[in-house]
């Protein structure tokens, strides 16, 4: 799973049936490129600048109640960041 | 998910059955690197330009009504460009 | 799914027995980094230079007929090289 | 499957109910790019800085009891690490 | 599908049980970086050195038997390097 971080989130009115309901956040990578930043479902509710996991791929289905095209998903909000 | 703008289409007359009905267009990833321009599948209509969401691998096939070999789907034509 | 330019080909004797009967064509990518090549497999006939449209990873299986241990595929024959 | 190091752990209060149950490590690359960590599942007990092999994807799903949404899992720890 | 050569092998002995029965090789991709070494399955009894044919993710499975957690195998044994 990717560790990010909660940079914002986007609004599509056209778009499939199945991804109402779900909140669409921008996540930037907590480790590695970035600027690297895409998109994960929501329903947990993290908040601005919150460290999130996530899941993605075919496994995403697996964290949700009815199958749904979303290839990235917020699975756990973080309650520290890492420490090295 | 991954943000992209619509760059223009490809076409195929020599292809699989099942991608008949589909319009392929060309994405220019909107984060990372713009140089990786790959190949999506529309039933939305998306425009030339436009911002779209798009899914990948497997979970494209939860955005159609029957199991075709893409990789890449437009989910959503998104709002407003993401502000930071 | 990927655009990529067919560079030959691979021939392997030991291979597991459902790869029999697909042509395995090295693929060079048409965008991003060029040396990269891969292996995808293909029943269209693609041809030495022809530029084809390639689906991954699971997403392969609903272009064939039956299971095969496949990630790459060639599910079209692109009937231009894209403009911009 | 990807060779790495156990670099630590997350806690996630917060999560989805599927991923109790799973000690969520974080890995370093034993190979290429040692800064893109990631977070894999375990419950074979792996310690601190430990060799492990990770699988991903959909394929963790074979290595687990009930489907969890999880993209990466510890298959084995590694008994000596790689020699050239 | 990735080109790869083995370059050595891996040991585990505390491991997922349905891993028991597959060798575990080290493979350095033929193309591409080479520093991105990363493990594959093999049961074709690939040699060290050998060059093979890998393919990835949940694909894997249709090589095999029984379910196994393996993103990575080895599908065949290629008779002669690509030339170009």
């Amino acid at each position: 799973m990717i560790l990010g971080t909660v940079k914002g989130n986007i609004v599509s009115s056209r778009k499939c049936s199945n991804l109402v309901g779900f909140k669409l956040l921008l996540i930037e990578p907590f480790f590695g490129n970035k600027s690297e930043i895409f998109v994960a479902a929501d329903t947990l509710g993290a908040g601005m600048n919150e460290l999130v996991l996530i899941t993605t791929d075919n496994t995403t289905q697996y964290a949700i109640d009815r199958s749904a095209p979303i290839d990235a998903y917020v699975v756990g909000i973080v309650d520290a960041p890492p420490q090295f």
